[in-house]
């Protein structure tokens, strides 16, 4: 008998069938001696419509009235969700974020989870209750309902599993787990079967959309193991786990490209210290999540900044970097252009040297231009011509083998 | 400075456009000085649709996982009436009905209410913010959501009006207030100024469909006045109150018809002690709500019984009956007939005669003929034909002459 906490997202509730066909997953595992918390998401579109009805009605409505509204998402589906399994025969009650002891600080639409004191959880598990418990919520202190932001169903499940000390975790969505690289674009993408936090935490933060960074982060620092799986059929996901010695056996986990992002180039900048702080600052105080950054350094004390920024924050970095450009009396915006951000990631990356060159080569050989470079511990990313990009992540792909069975570990 | 309690239902808050409407009518009540608590009820429709979800996965959902699932409707309302009000720069903080301290028993769909604290309400209104407050719901001793059932908004209001010790309680609805007769029928009905909460009660329980009796019921218990009036004009409503001396002076208040009802012949019965007391308690346990009874005894022990109960009873008051006369071997359900109900109300009944023999009479000399009589202290129905109902009523209303304008009291 284990303890089971499963998240099902939005899309995999997303109508009464779907319901239906969770209820009746979980009834398989609860039949197999198990006791199983079911995290889940509003169905979707719930979320959206309500947003919308808010918006109608104030430009930029109140966060702590956002939270009340859009907690009513997730408390629909617990509330479905139970009843579909008793449909089954199969005993569950639901739980709302508060219920659930999921306590929170007082940041309205954003909060940080505080505690997790799984509230009268294991006492209706133990009494043979499936507990269905409402993701992406929890309550402050004030006894006021809050919400998680983007991803906040997964942040939920993985803090519930820490708290009630889960033997398994499982994340169900709509892919089958994480993959080498994304299947749509290189048909030899395999899925990985075991990646570390940092690696996750990495491929999260580019194009492999599968998780929001916060859920993982919270897994990495209460070491919960995880597994990325499919809502939809019984494959194994991909199990996402503290880094092991043998991980580094593999030199590079997956290959990603991000084709949302632009590179900014500023010339005729001052070569003083202190230039390129102001800039930068001023990036940071629009909120602007500047990425790679080159200056070069030209004749006469004079230099030219290069960086790139996703493409949502082109134009709020434009103006900010204009306005101080203005204040300092020196330098233009030369132009922003789109980019694709190319990166490949793995631990192993810290004992392996000869990465960074084989990439390079790989990308020389067939002609593409690298235009900046930014590097971590696991990672490397370069931009590149969005028009290449897919080509780029194929060869890639390629290049390092990923598309080889790894060892399991 | 007055605290003011409002409820605003279903309809009233039935699309964005009305929720805004509501949101300028509590923003003038506001800049009058005025504390406000407002109750509002779930947008028409939305229920509906979560009723249809629940029954569409289960044929008898669980009633804990109904109140779940019913309780997010008000959750939505009572956020977007906070957003609407914040846009006409009204302070406002929504509470749900577990937040406003609404304490319930353990009854799920239909519990009754033990106590409200109001939570932090004075605190919020002597900061300067309206409340809203999630009618319908409140949470029992477990932390777990409960609803009142049918009419709870009314209830939730006045709940909380006794509680905050409210200067008034208003409970805003479709129509202008209480009438002396359906207007739809009677064109000459006219709003009723003040009405005894017994009046109002007796109204409430025949055609009069503008309050469930239970919210009136507890306004009786605790003594809180309450006024019924329109949510879409500002004409003053109809004030329920507690029964003064002066209201005496009128004989009649209103009248009503109810055209649901039906009229059962069990013929044959043997006049024994005991007889009816069988009948009557196996339409008890069948849940069927006898009205009006006649037993007309025959030669030879023989008897009839005739009673009257809703339409909505009658499948199972005829089943209940012929169950019964089987087990005790003698009479049968001669009819089950369909019949209007025609009832006049008024507390100056206690102290004035001849109300009777004034509604015989004008009946008698339309030919309508009666079928059953029943009285309390405060009102007399009698059963007639439905296709004579409307005639009736417009008859009566004439013959107690409501469309007069009362003294006011």
């Amino acid at each position: 008998m284990a303890l089971i906490v499963q998240k099902y997202g939005g899309t995999s509730v997303g109508d009464l069938e779907r319901i239906r066909n969770v209820a009746s997953r979980v009834k398989k595992n609860h039949e197999a001696g198990n006791e199983i918390v079911v995290v889940v998401s509003a169905r979707s579109g719930v979320t959206n419509r309500l947003v919308a009805d808010a918006r109608s009605l104030h430009p930029n409505p109140n966060e702590r009235e956002m939270d009340m509204l859009l907690a009513v998402g997730e408390q629909e589906t617990i509330a479905l969700m139970a009843i579909a399994l008793h449909r089954l025969g199969v005993p569950a009650v639901s739980r709302t974020g508060g219920q659930a002891g999921i306590k929170t600080d007082f940041a309205h639409t954003r909060a940080r989870i505080v505690k997790v004191t799984a509230g009268d959880i294991r006492e209706q598990l133990s009494e043979g209750n499936v507990v269905i418990v409402a993701g992406f919520q929890g309550i402050n202190q004030h006894n006021q309902i809050t919400t998680f932001g983007r991803g906040g169903s997964d942040l939920s499940a993985i803090a519930l599993a820490s708290s009630l000390n889960a033997d398994q975790c499982q994340i169900c969505t709509d892919v089958d787990g994480v993959f080498t690289a994304d299947p749509r674009i290189v048909s030899t993408a395999r899925k990985i079967s075991q990646i570390s936090y940092d690696e996750m935490l990495e491929l999260a933060s580019l194009g492999s959309k599968v998780m929001q960074s916060r859920a993982v982060e919270f897994a990495k620092k209460f070491d919960v193991e995880f597994e990325v799986c499919s809502s939809f059929n019984n494959k194994p996901g991909t199990i996402v786990k503290k880094e092991a010695a043998s991980m580094e056996e593999v030199v590079v986990r997956g290959a990603a490209v991000d084709k949302d992002q632009v590179k900014i180039v500023v010339s005729q900048v001052h070569d003083q210290p202190g230039t390129a702080a102001k800039v930068f600052q001023a990036l940071a105080d629009a909120e602007v999540n500047v990425d790679m950054i080159v200056q070069n350094i030209g004749h006469g004390g004079i230099a030219n900044l290069t960086f790139s920024a996703p493409l949502e924050d082109a134009f709020r970095a434009e103006k900010a970097v204009g306005e101080i450009l203005d204040l300092m009396g020196g330098g233009k915006v030369e132009g922003v252009d789109r980019i694709a951000k190319l990166s490949v990631v793995g631990v192993g990356m810290r004992t392996h040297s000869g990465v960074a060159a084989k990439l390079f080569t790989a990308l020389a050989e067939a002609g593409i231009n690298i235009q900046l470079i930014s590097t971590s511990e696991i990672k490397i990313s370069v931009a590149i011509d969005v028009d290449k990009a897919d080509a780029a992540l194929r060869l890639v792909h390629e290049a390092f083998e990923l598309e080889k069975e790894e060892t399991v570990l």
